[in-house]
């Protein structure tokens, strides 16, 4: 299964169907998606989360945003096409991958109003730009899952046989279309026969190592513990641990790697023990327009979600709190980057730029 | 308010009195023991916690043996204590501060039997056993509360004025008689007018941070923000951190300090950023028995405490887990220990065997 798909039963009505992440692990609950702004609600609340995820969704969003579009007119429609899009932009600050894919559907909508500006007469139609839109975000889906393929056959080379790997929040299958990045390579290791065993840092606040990857690999019956976040530096120190793999939601030109809050935590423990600390993630990830991590915006969000869980208050009800839901690990702690184009290594920067430009030259290809 | 307390409105059955830590910070209950397996299921449940604390309730519950106990025969009385202190000392293995109070009352009940054997006709009679072991039991109580006075005042000298204190789960006053030992440090630091800012981590499993630091903190008006555990990392990272205290459960010969679960990483991020890193603890923590931490027995508790949150499953129900109660930071990433005698530093040995021998000679003279 995948974590989102158009669907089309309807062809007047098409939905983008979702799993809902915030039900798992105690239930399987698909949702619809009818117009770009339940999108940006779903990405928003974190129905649907993980960076590649959330770019996927908004490109969908984007096409479902020209579906139920009232317009006649294809001046009017790529107006508010391009409202739908800073909406959704909007809604989440930190993982790239969601610009990124936004500026690809609205790179096909500029080219068809470049291409009617040559004739007057020669507007596209609406339906034309409805299939366009949907035809981009739906390539976006697939590559997506193409790249996971790729960059869990790049990683599993990396991966020891028996090698007990440590994972931080979700870099799933549910994080992306299907596969996973971090959990890519741990799949792919696990289907080449190599007897890995995964830690799973619970990743608090919102769970989505103890939910979603411990979810997946029950379902997998990929071997695994696990544990709180603050557990991770003991196994270490026990020898218990031989490596650590990551996603990533933005990856700056110099190989800083914003990922979700305690992953540079992860970073410095792995070092201090001699551990391989390995980032995976698809070149929608990097952003080669900035030059290192301290220029990413780190998305702060609610209190409620530290002061309690679920609903129920762990803490009292007026306790201060700070809730980064990202943090920046520096490019010095990082062993290396596994992409769908391979394994890029230190100096960065050269690296990520042949591996964006690739995706490019592929895309145009 | 103290934490637990000897209560004797009823002088022919009293009873230890104590704050059920399990319900805070929802609600404030007391529950009251009535004997030693009351005591014991006590601290088993973790209604009251912290190394000092449990030294003082196991104390306390030898005595309340004594008091509940039907023997009119001090031989038989001296049995029935026995037994009673093998249960008490069985309910959890990673604290030495029970065994160290266990053995102070035995202590007592071993004087008063050697001192009977020189006379067979001058066996000690059940009531003065009961008055001798109830008085020891207090004293280590009312030394507890004077040993947080002391540490809290040498540690406050470290601490410098504006100083952003981390913290890791609660060695406050409610894992002690009252004032605490890391938070006896900050609250001294606070009543000094230093003005300082206290970062609470929230410390998964049980949240003593969220529930217990946080509740201290806001009763006192010690200014403080919550954090999760994998938090700190990033504020050290982001320069919002300038030094970290905690308590300890067990101190070994040469400076080794087991704490709760997560200590360890705190320890290894503090140096990283080249932050002190403080242990307050009193001398009743120190195993001089222990030449390393290698040596300290860490309980290992049941997996639903971290398949669940709150009372609320999170995870997958069979998801398997491993939940180490402690960890041990080795000494070398330790500035100092913070004790009722003063300040020990490296090397750690001869300092705290001076620790040691100062607090027996106090309880001789």
């Amino acid at each position: 299964m995948k974590t989102l798909w158009w669907a089309a039963e309807c062809p007047e009505q098409p939905v983008l169907r979702m799993v809902d992440q915030t039900r798992l692990p105690a239930e399987l609950v698909l949702i619809d998606c009818r117009g770009h702004r339940d999108v940006a609600s779903a990405i928003r609340e974190m129905r649907v989360r993980g960076a590649p995820a959330i770019g996927v969704a908004a490109a969908f969003g984007l096409a479902l945003a020209a579906y139920a579009s009232q317009a006649t007119d294809s001046t009017r429609l790529a107006e508010e096409l391009r409202a739908a899009s800073v909406e959704l932009r909007a809604t989440r600050p930190t993982a790239v991958n969601l610009a990124w894919a936004l500026d690809r559907v609205l790179g096909v909508l500029d080219r068809l109003s470049a291409d009617s500006r040559l004739d007057v007469d020669d507007k596209p139609d609406v339906e034309s730009i409805r299939r366009a839109l949907l035809a981009e975000a739906q390539a976006i889906s697939d590559e997506d899952e193409a790249m996971c393929r790729e960059i869990g056959r790049h990683g599993a080379a990396l991966i020891p046989p028996g090698a007990r790997i440590l994972t931080h929040c979700n870099a799933g299958a549910l994080a992306t279309v299907s596969y996973g990045t971090a959990l890519g390579v741990i799949r792919a290791a696990h289907e080449a026969g190599k007897g890995i065993h995964v830690y799973v840092d619970e990743t608090r606040p919102l769970l989505q190592g103890a939910r979603l990857t411990a979810w997946e690999l029950t379902r997998e019956g990929i071997p695994f513990t696990l544990i709180t976040d603050s557990m991770a530096g003991w196994l270490m120190h026990r020898g218990q641990i031989d490596l650590v793999v990551v996603g990533a939601d933005r990856i700056a030109a110099n190989g800083d790697v914003a990922n979700k809050i305690g992953t540079y935590s992860v970073a410095v423990l792995a070092r201090e023990h001699r551990l391989p600390f390995y980032v995976a993630a698809p070149s929608s990830t990097i952003d080669l327009t900035l030059g290192t991590g301290d220029e990413i915006p780190i998305e702060e969000r609610q209190a409620e979600e530290v002061r309690s869980f679920g609903g129920r208050l762990v803490a009292p009800a007026e306790a201060p709190v700070a809730n980064p839901a990202f943090d920046v690990t520096p490019s010095r702690y990082i062993r290396a980057i596994i992409t769908e184009s391979g394994v890029v290594r230190e100096p960065f920067g050269a690296g990520l730029a042949d591996v964006v430009a690739r995706a490019g030259g592929q895309r145009r290809a």
